[in-house]
C-alpha cells in the first residue's frame, strides 16, 4: 500500500517486484470449485466465495449466517478468523496449484474493531512463497467500514513433493 | 508444569505462586450456563463444554461432528481455533465474572499435529490477567495422543469497567 | 500493494482511505532526534535512522555491526526484531506525537530469509491507530534481495492520557 | 503448572507424558560452551547462562547492562525478546544436539509487565519436538516480582537432515 502513501523509489518498487515474483496458476472459478469439492459438509450459502486473483493476493466474500452472530449481532471470532484461514490457503493454492498440499502452521490473528452483519471481504497477500513455507497476510474488511475489521498472518508448510 | 521436571526451587515455585494469585470467581456450572445463554444459534452438542475450573486455568471438551473435519477426516483448523479461543475466554470470564466484558484483542494458533474426529480438550491458563489485559495459554489435545495438536496464545482487553 | 495488483476498485481504494485517515505530526528530523535522545546508552552508529515519514508509514534504515552477526555473517534475529520493534514504534510516534507513550504490548515476528550485512530497511505501516490500541505491519528488507527478509506484526496499548 | 492447580488425572498426566517424551542430549556445561563459540562477538558478560536442563526445559539467565535499559530504567523489548530467542534455542538444541541446525522461522512475543533491572530468567519448554519443527514456549521472570514479565512462543524448522 506504499504506493500510494509513499514518495520512495525503493519503498514504492518493492510491492510491485513482490507481485511480479508471484504468478497465480488458477482463476476464481477453479479455486471455487475447489472450495465445494473440498468442505462438501459446510453450508454451501456460507462457504467463502473468491471473487478475484490477481499476481500474488486473492480477494475472498463471506456472507455471515445468524449462527455467525456473537451477542450484540457482530460477527463472531472464529467466523472471521476461519475466513482468514481460507483466504490465506487459497491465496496459496492459486500459486502453487493443487498438486501441493500446503499444510497450515500457525495462524496469527489481530482483532480490529466489531464486524458487523454484512458481507466480509478478505484480501490474502503472499509476503513468502518459498519451495518449504509461505507466509501470508491477510487484511478483512466490510464495505460500510473505512477501516479494516482484522488482520492475520498465516503460516504453511508445504511438503517436500512440492 | 515445570514443577515435575524440573529441580529448581525457584522455577518450580512459579507456577504455584501464579496458581495463587488467582481465584476463580464461578464454577463449571455456571460457564456452561453463560455459553448455553451466549451463543444461543450454536447446535447445542456442539457447545464446547467447561468440565473444570481451578485456580488460574479451565479445561474445556468439545464433540467435533462432520461439519467440523477437513478432507481425510481429519478436524478442521477454525474448529480447532473456535474451541481455543471458547476456552480462553471461558478462562478469563471464570476469574474476572460476567460483569466485565473481554473483548479478544488477539488469537495466536500453532497448528501441532493432525486433530483425529474424538473428543478433543482444551486447557487455558490465565498467564496474565490484569486490570485492563488478560493473556491466556491454550493447549488442545485429544486422548488417542500422546502429545498436544495445538497451541494458543489469546489476549483480551478489559474495558475500564472492570 | 494491492493497489499495483488488484484491478478491483474496492480493493485499491481502501489502502488509499487507510493511509488518508492516518495524518503524521512528526517528520523524521523529529523523529531522529527523538529517537537519540531515548536511546542514550545505544552506539549511535547502530541506532535505527528514520528515513521518510508518509501518511500511515515510516521508512527506517540500520547498519548492522559485527556484534550484530549470527555464524554465516548473516544479521541475527535480535537485531531483526529490534528494528522492527523501533520501526513500529516510530509509526506510531509519528502519528500521536511524543506526548502519549505507546507501550509495546506484543510483537510477532516472521524470519522469512538469512538477511545479508547490508543496510537493513523497515517500512513499518499501521494497520490501526485507534485511541487506545496501534497495530502496525513491519516489512524488514535490503536492497540487495527481491524478497523481504522478515515481516512483523506489533501491537501497542495508548494510554488513557493519550 | 496445571500439576499443582488442578485435581484432573488426564490433564496432570499430560505434562508429565509431554516431559517424559523429549530427554535432553546436552548438558547446561556443553550448551554454554556452544552459546560463547556461536557468538564470539557479544560481550561475555551479557550473554545468556544457562543454568538448568531438565527434561523437555531449560532454564536461563542474563544480566542486563545500562545498554539493555529503556528510559525509566526497565529493561527493553529487545533485550527480553533476546533472551526469549536464546532460551527457545538452547531448549531445541539441548535435545536435538547440535548436529542439526534449528532454524527459527517465527517468535511471538508479549509483554506482561515492565522488567526491573535485575537479572533477568528465562524458561524454555518443548511445546513440540517433531522432525521438521519445533515449538517452544518461554516465560521470562526475575526474583522480585510474582508474575512473568514476558511470554513467548518460537517456532524453528528442523532441516531434513536432522
Amino acid at each position: 500500500m506504499s504506493v500510494l502513501t509513499s514518495p520512495a523509489p525503493a519503498v514504492a518498487a518493492r510491492p510491485t517486484a513482490r507481485a511480479e515474483g508471484y504468478q497465480p496458476v488458477l482463476d476464481a472459478a477453479a479455486l471455487n470449485a475447489f472450495m465445494a469439492r473440498a468442505f462438501p459438509h459446510g453450508p454451501r450459502e456460507h462457504l467463502a466465495r473468491v471473487d478475484q486473483v490477481a499476481p500474488g493476493e486473492v480477494l475472498l466474500s463471506r456472507e455471515p449466517g445468524l449462527e455467525h452472530l456473537r451477542p450484540g449481532g457482530i460477527v463472531s471470532g472464529p467466523t472471521l478468523m476461519a475466513l482468514a484461514d481460507a483466504a490465506a490457503y487459497v491465496a496459496v493454492l492459486a500459486h502453487v496449484g493443487e498438486v501441493a498440499m500446503a499444510v497450515t502452521s500457525a495462524l496469527n490473528y489481530q482483532f480490529l474493531q466489531a464486524c458487523p452483519q454484512e458481507t466480509v471481504r478478505a484480501r490474502a497477500s503472499l509476503i513468502k512463497l518459498g519451495r518449504r513455507q509461505a507466509v501470508v497476510d491477510v487484511r478483512l474488511f466490510v464495505d460500510s467500514l473505512r477501516h479494516d475489521v482484522g488482520q492475520a498472518v498465516v503460516t504453511y508448510a508445504i511438503p517436500a513433493a512440492a
